[in-house]
């Protein structure tokens, strides 16, 4: 919720007939989503969403269709974004709408931005669906960001049209959503030339911006709708995705909320606000996976893997920006082992297949998500739990994990609890730094994941899954209850800002990628920036924009 | 200067004679540094430095105290560093002064100590000076991570002895001095052990800090001393460092001081306070090098390269800590290309001799402080700029460059500026980041710096020197002044928050390392924290540490 408004429920679920800010049509292989943001549609009163500029709202329903693209929409081998406002392309996020929020709210909106640009840029690399921008006016800031996530930046050679990052001098903070790495690692724009250009609050224009790969070309006015569809049609015909499927649905997806709980068919989510924890249950699936993919495809978002990443997804967007003082997740499962390695194993040997292609992408990118939540993860492993293959990411995912040794007192019967891992677990569900959790997880003895491989399929009690590495705690009944009570008890108890930074630099070791340094190293700094008065303050430059007032600065450096 | 004391003028310069709250003692192949804190010795006023607990002073003398082994004896190939005190290792930094500390002097604290435990893991790794650490009595938070910096630790088996990371339970801050970058990209602990082992005030002793990798061994008490020394020895025994040199004694370093000028024998800065500028000039040397090492040695601190790196070093650190509203750094050199070229390839002839070496390594460690100084830096090449081999690297590390084309009017006689490459900058000073400052220039374009080896020793003119991308703006005469002085103007005008930032991620593209991710990643999370009013605010953690008040925390995850 903003600082300043009436608190806003967010809920994330939208589609394209109900879309205020975007146009989404599809031309055979090549699609065409163009902004075309309502003024007068911001999420919140009190701000107009001039020359497309953005608030959440407009990056849901692009997320919304970055999706249905993907799953809707088989045929589709390129996508050309594009504005459809005649003399701008996008201004970035809205100045008024981050000068009145919380700070909480613009870091939220930053890193879900940001996931929204990262699925973008997994379509062009992963999916066959190559996006192309074609930039048909001033694309500032956010807007600019939006361009760096396509593949292929075309800009209009007129007098009207540049790229820029004007946030340093404008604004006082950073370009929000990736552009300081995206220039420097994805484009690899030479460090003196990014310097200078995101000091300019009018951009680069024309061949300089060619020259120093801000875009890759420019063309005259008149020729750049037709040069980005040409550009768009070439992806397209080297795209393997299928021109004569059918595509699968995102029907609406239902969810009961209540007071202190959501439930979706799979997915459950119980709050203990006073105590601040969220306890997430999952389900593992009620019945075997079909025999082949046309079984799957019939059931649609039914399909298990694909229900459980939308419900999984829509939760974790939920519990981020409307419970942002619910600081600790417990994570649990249950149901059949064996049917999630059944699916599992579907998923694997139908890898190749689009639509399974496309779950098992939404899946990664889901428990990504996950990696990069700021909230403390604790992964509860009990007699009646099914941490296995895709479920079993979820601890692996946590910052730590507790599992329960033998049986229940008074319920020696049921089975204790075991783990078991799939093939998925190796390298189906990569973190943000390229390596499977597995391989993130054992950084110091990269032999033991081998090793773990022949252990696929194996039911491994808590004192296995202890000498194996894969939980770090395993009291047994006697002590469970109070071990897990008291860690969670000092968990909510300590700094909830400690912990966002302990956990956001333990749970990336190893090689960093451009999403790893987007999210640890350029938000963090815009974590520092976002809080400061040369930004936030009274006369921050954040606040005065728009008034004709002049920003005051603390000259010190830090 | 601290916010609540009075200012504090900082000198960096000190030497044995002075030490406060180290001893020093060499034996044979062996060093021991005993940490021996004086509880009355602070920098400031206003709080004491009870068990062993640091402050500034304290570190400078131990950064004054690793130059010294390094250079003023070449026979140690190992050092054991333990404390002197009965019952405590080290506390870390001293929470009161931390609490009555400036948000910009705690950062830059934090650099300074890291910078300082960089150059001991550089003197394990490539001077044949291994560290290693006998940890005898409890050893917490910043104790720890000096541990942490050492090759080996060895700690006592007894019921008093820990190591622990309890900034986040007791402080509501981070580890200050990469702890968390090194438990899990050094020693490589599992994220969980290192999630658990972060929240534990009283931290982990025993077997478990051996079997989480922690320490590396564990000895009774009475053996510890000896245990540590025999591990030295070892290392020492496998040291190339000769047992017979002579070192070069680390003479003080002389320096003029007033009001805006602060002058050395080839350095000199001019301080513009109202414009917010520092104007560094540095000297070619005025003779060639000697033709032998001898030469060198028998010059001692006085050799060019090594008055070059100690004079360089002691400006950057004072211009850091007492000059904060200084935000904008400009460079500029003079003197004769010829001989910065004979002394490089001195430099590059010598290498593998232990003194050579350790003037190279520290000419590195120099230029990489620059890399990570909160400071804008612009190189300003002119006529009579001598922008050679190693004095290069200062224009590769500056944000931009402007260069001269052609001559002055009215000095058509003088020669124009050009810049020339030598050997050094093909390797000899990588960054952070483990590239040559050329490399991570071009990482677009890696064929070109092979390209460039082709012109090592060629006098470059600014048309050849832009060609080559070796600098970014190439104004004529007409143009200069007014040029520079607008972007002068501009630069010192921006938030110097968003500069901090933006330049931080500008400077480091490409590969991460354990450095970067400390100052990039790390750095950037700790000075959001340190802002952050659960840490700092009235009632956050690190204000009410040890008045017996609880802290209060907003429980909203950012």
């Amino acid at each position: 919720m903003t600082d300043r408004g009436e608190p806003v429920r967010v809920d994330f679920r939208t589609e394209p007939s109900g879309y205020k800010h975007w146009r989404l049509t599809v031309n055979g292989r090549v699609a065409t989503l163009a902004m075309d943001v309502r003024e007068d549609g911001g999420l919140a009163p009190g701000y107009e969403l001039k020359l497309n500029s953005y608030d959440l709202g407009v990056d849901i329903e692009l997320y919304d269709a970055v999706q249905r693209l993907r799953f809707e929409h088989p045929e589709v081998g390129a996508v050309v974004l594009t504005s459809a406002k005649e003399r701008v392309f996008c201004a970035g996020a809205n100045i008024r709408m981050l000068g009145r929020s919380s700070h909480g709210w613009k870091v939220n909106f930053c890193k879900f931005t940001n996931e929204t640009r990262n699925g973008i840029e997994e379509a062009s690399a992963e999916s066959g669906q190559t996006w192309v921008c074609a930039v048909n006016g001033p694309c500032a800031g956010g807007g600019y960001e939006l361009a760096l996530a396509c593949r292929h930046i075309v800009m209009a050679d007129d007098g009207n049209t540049s790229v820029a990052l004007p946030e340093v001098p404008l604004l006082a903070v950073l370009p929000g959503t990736g552009g300081l790495t995206r220039l420097i690692d994805k484009r690899r724009v030479r460090r003196d030339r990014a310097d200078y250009f995101c000091t300019l609050e009018e951009g680069v224009k024309g061949k300089r911006a060619v020259e120093w790969n801000l875009v890759d070309e420019v063309v005259p006015r008149t020729r750049l709708e037709e040069v980005a569809r040409q550009r768009a049609a070439a992806f397209a015909s080297g795209s393997d995705r299928p021109a004569d499927a059918r595509g699968v649905a995102l029907t609406s997806l239902e969810r009961t909320l209540s007071d202190d709980r959501i439930a979706y068919r799979w997915v459950t989510c119980t709050l203990d606000r006073r105590r601040g924890l969220a306890d997430i249950a999952v389900a593992a699936p009620a019945a075997a996976p079909p025999a082949e993919v046309a079984g799957a495809q019939a059931q649609g978002a039914a399909f298990w893997p694909l229900a459980l990443a939308r419900e999984l997804d829509d939760l974790i967007l939920h519990l981020r920006v409307n419970e942002d003082a619910v600081g600790v997740w417990t994570l649990r499962t249950s149901g059949a082992a064996d049917l999630v390695e059944a699916h599992d194993r579907f998923l694997e040997q139908h890898a190749a297949h689009w639509l399974v292609r496309e779950i098992r992408l939404y899946l990664r990118r889901t428990l990504k998500r996950l990696d990069v939540t700021s909230r403390s993860l604790f992964a509860l492993l009990e007699p009646g739990s099914c941490f296995t293959g895709t479920l079993l990411e979820l601890a692996l995912a946590a910052d730590r994990s507790y599992m329960l040794a033998g049986a229940r007192e008074g319920d020696e019967g049921a089975r204790p609890a075991t783990v078991r891992l799939t093939a998925a677990n190796f390298g189906a569900y990569p973190m943000p730094n390229g390596l499977s959790r597995l391989a993130s997880r054992f950084l110091a003895e990269p032999g033991r994941v081998d090793d773990l491989k022949g252990r696929i399929g194996q039911d491994l009690d808590a004192e296995a899954a202890a000498e194996a590495g894969l939980v770090t705690f395993t009291p047994d009944d006697i002590d469970w209850n109070d071990e897990v009570r008291i860690a969670l008890e000092a968990r909510t108890a300590f700094s909830p800002d400690a912990l966002t930074g302990m956990e956001a630099s333990l749970r990336f070791g190893g090689p960093e990628t451009i999403e790893t340094k987007i999210f640890a190293r350029l938000s963090a700094w815009q974590n520092w920036i976002f809080q400061r008065p040369n930004a936030v303050g009274d006369r921050g430059a954040l606040q005065v924009y728009g008034t004709g007032q002049r920003a005051e600065f603390d000259r010190r450096r830090v």
